[in-house]
C-alpha cells in the first residue's frame, strides 16, 4: 500500500455505531482490526467510542472526535433498513443535506438485476452532500468520506474492504514500533525495575500487562517508540532485569 | 444473584483504559463480557469509551460518563507498575487525595509472604479517599467504588471476579428482553417489511444485522423490548414477513 508518509504524528478516533455491541449480543471485531491496520501504517488510534443507534448520540461522538483527531472512522448503520441512520446523522453533524447520490445510484443500478433496485436498496445511495464515495468491493453499496470522517459498514468483511480502499488516501505519520517481552513472573516482582527503566528511557513507552492462566500470573511487557534504537535499548534493559529476577 | 430490581431504567457507561487495545496488540474481551453481564441483570450499557493510559484522558472520560449514566465501570491500570495510573486519575476526577488505604494494605499483608509486600505491590493499596473496596477473589489486590464509579482490573479473569462482587450492590431496572430471528435473505429484501413492522410496533426496537459468509448475505433480526408480549408480537410479524419473502 502506498500512503503519504510524513514526519508528523497522525491521529484517529473511531466511532462504533451499534446497539448490538452494547447489548452484548454481537462481539465487536472491528476495533481490533482497525487498531492493527492503523498502527501498521503509522496512524495512532487515540480513542474509540461505542454509541447506540441514536442520531444525537452519533452526531455528538462524531463532532467530538473530528475536532480532535486527524481522522475519524465510523462503522455501522449504512445499510438499507429503518435502523440504518448513520448517513443522516453524519449529514446533521456537518450541517449538510443527505440525498440520493447519482454516483451511488449508478453503482447500485449496475449491481442489481433490472427491476430489483427497490426503494429500500436505494436508501444505500443516500449520501451527505459534498462527500466522496468509498468503494465497497464486497457488496457494492459504498461508504463515504466527508471532511476528515470516513463512514464504513459494520459487517467486518465489508469494513475491511472499505479500509483497503481508504488506506492509500491517508496521510500517515512516523510509525510507532513495538516489541514485546514475555516474562514468566508476576508484574509486581519486576515493577520497581520497570519503573527505573522507564525513567532512564524517556523516549519510549513501557507498558506492563499482567496475564493469568489457571491462576498462574505472568507479564507481557511492551516497549513502544517511534525510534527503533531507543526501543531496542529499553527492551535490552528489560530483558536483563527479567533474567535477574528469574535467577534470584 | 440478588440485585435491587426497580421499575426504572438504569444505565451504565464503560471506560476501557488501555494503550494495548488502541494499538491493536491486545484484543479487548471485557466490553462484550460487561455488556452481557449488565443486560442480564437489567442495566443498559449506553456508551463505551476506550482511552489511552493518559491521566487527563481518563479523567475526562470518567467525568463525562459519571454525570450522564447511573453507573460507570472502568477496566485497567490498577496494578503495581509505573503505567498503572487509574487510581490517581479517579482521585483527580473526584477531587480527592489518593493514599495507601489501611483496609487494602491489610488484604495485601495477609496475602503476600512476610517480607514480600514490596513498595511496588503496596502501590496496589493506593485508593482514593472515601472509596469502598471491591473484592478480588482471584489475585486479592482490590478494585474500588467511589460515587457511582466502579474501578476494576483489566485482566479479564480478575475483572469478571470483581463484577461478581459488584453485581449484588447494583440497583437494576426493567430488564431488556431480546429475541433473534435468522433470515436467510439479504437485508435489502426484507427492509421494507421491517420498516413497516417497526412503525406498527413502537414499543419494540428492531435491529437488522447483515452477515456475510463466503459472499452469501443473510440477516439477523433482533427485536428488543422491556415488554415481552410486545416483543413476541413483533417477532411473529417478522417471522411471517421473512417466510413470505423466502417463498416468493
Amino acid at each position: 500500500m502506498t500512503t503519504q508518509a510524513t514526519g508528523d504524528i497522525v491521529t484517529a478516533g473511531f466511532v462504533v455505531i451499534g446497539d448490538e455491541i452494547l447489548s452484548g449480543r454481537t462481539k465487536d471485531k472491528n476495533i481490533g482490526y482497525l487498531a492493527e491496520f492503523l498502527t501498521a501504517i503509522g496512524v495512532d488510534l487515540s480513542e474509540v467510542r461505542i454509541v447506540p443507534d441514536v442520531e444525537e448520540r452519533i452526531v455528538e461522538a462524531v463532532n467530538a472526535l473530528r475536532a480532535r483527531y486527524t481522522y475519524v472512522f465510523t462503522s455501522g448503520g449504512i445499510g438499507p433498513t429503518h435502523d440504518d441512520i448513520t448517513a443522516d446523522a453524519i449529514g446533521k453533524a456537518f450541517g449538510v443535506p443527505v440525498d440520493h447520490d447519482p454516483r451511488a445510484v449508478e453503482i447500485l443500478t449496475a449491481f442489481y438485476p433490472k427491476g430489483q433496485l427497490t426503494e429500500a436498496r436505494l436508501r444505500m445511495a443516500r449520501i451527505p452532500q459534498g462527500a466522496d464515495l468509498i468503494e465497497n468491493a464486497v457488496s457494492k453499496a459504498p461508504g463515504f468520506r466527508i471532511g476528515n470522517v470516513h463512514v464504513m459498514a459494520g459487517v467486518p468483511a465489508v469494513m475491511q474492504a472499505m479500509l483497503d480502499a481508504i488506506g492509500p488516501t491517508l496521510k500517515t505519520g512516523l510509525k510507532m514500533h513495538s516489541t514485546a517481552i514475555d516474562a514468566d513472573v508476576p508484574e509486581s516482582r519486576i515493577a520497581a525495575a520497570l519503573g527505573a527503566i522507564q525513567d532512564a528511557h524517556p523516549g519510549v513507552m513501557i507498558g506492563s500487562y499482567p496475564r493469568s492462566n489457571d491462576g498462574r500470573f505472568s507479564t507481557q511487557i511492551v516497549v513502544r517508540s517511534r525510534d527503533i534504537a531507543a526501543m531496542n535499548a529499553a527492551a535490552d534493559a528489560i530483558r536483563t532485569a527479567v533474567a535477574d529476577q528469574i535467577s534470584t
